[in-house]
């Protein structure tokens, strides 16, 4: 074998780790945008993580399909009324399962409340993200799915790893 | 020196650089597991993130060494009934300092609780994890230590970076 | 173009999406050390997440410029008082953006205080934190903005990406 041909397959194999760090990187950050977009009550920025005919599903109000019923949520009275009192919608890391252009993201979310000058966990929820890479490159939110975590074990059954993962890191 | 050789040396320095950079994603990915996996109540999940011989050291439970005694804080009473009541174990983001094959991440967990209706900070504590790269490659965790922060010295030491170190970021 | 020619511009093209990756570990750890360095009372460490003439404007307590300032804040009675007390300075993932050598990263943090046997979310801030690559290829913090999400607009505009971004992740 000659040194350029080890260096071809050498930097195909690099190629390939480079983009699963940048695949990671690009879900976290979006993930990460998810907060600070709501809790200044940009609509457009929160639907827009969202591909086109993705569905957010929110404990207690119901499966939210496309950009515009997301973005009704954000410009919804309950949501602004939560930022008119103060709010932060806290996330939590989230652990990150890619499958090709597929992704899952396991964590929770918590919603922090301005009430009689403190402030009140008000919501703590699982979550479970799926995304899609799209033609674009891009990774968007095919599906978020949130559960209070009041005792309902399907909110706990959200932040189980699908079978056949072992759930302990890397694959 | 001629091109193949300058490329040789290029791609030993970015491989050494990729490493690093997956090694920390493992890291961050394998802590922000701990959650979901504990407030699913996946004991045998919780536990692999931990060397055969990894130790949890949690403020007022003691240290747990191995897979059964670390599964068995999960499995046990205490952990059932926060489950029961609606919990979420939410960690904040890693400082992570990694020298050769050990690493040590420092960081915040908080046990939000459900009770009365609402949510309530249970558990507020400060956390090193030690973690080492076995030789299949996988980072684990050798010893998490867990302290309340309830002005307690020690929970402020754990946090504290070690002697050697700028505490101010990267290496 | 010859083999070498072709793995030289392939060289260059993954040192760049490696450089950017390592960016951005670099900025997120330097921010995942802020709370651990608050909490265990390392005022120099806090200081030097700064840059020399770094600023840290925190909602109800001015803008600070520089180390000896950013030192004063963890060193004077109002951070002590809540070391004391027990308290941790929980922050949440951040939204990164990087232009060359600035970067400004989006999120919130927590202070979380123990009180009468229990913990409180004692101060929840929107945060933007600006930061540049020094000379010696560190990043570090120029402005961090705080601002209690207590229903002050201004607290919600932090979090708002500027003009020009769409806020939906990576570019």
């Amino acid at each position: 074998m000659t040194c350029d041909a080890d260096s071809a397959t050498r930097l195909a194999a690099f190629e390939a780790r480079l983009t699963e760090l940048e695949d990671r990187e690009a879900i976290r950050n979006l993930i990460a945008s998810y907060g600070p977009l709501a809790d200044s009550g940009d609509a457009a920025g929160v639907a827009a993580l969202w591909r086109d005919d993705g569905v957010y599903e929110v404990g207690g109000f119901g499966a939210n399909r496309g950009h515009a019923a997301i973005a009704a949520l954000i410009e919804g009275p309950t949501h602004q009324q939560l930022m008119h009192d103060g709010c932060a919608h806290l996330l939590g890391p989230v652990h990150i399962r890619i499958d090709g252009a597929r992704a899952v993201a396991l964590g929770h979310s918590c919603v922090l409340r301005h009430r009689d000058g403190g402030f009140e966990a008000y919501r703590v929820s699982a979550n479970s993200w799926e995304l899609a890479r799209e033609a674009d490159g891009q990774w968007r939110v095919t599906r978020r799915s949130n559960r209070l975590l009041d005792g309902d074990p399907a909110a706990r059954a959200l932040l189980s790893p699908t079978p056949g993962t072992t759930g302990s890191g890397e694959s």
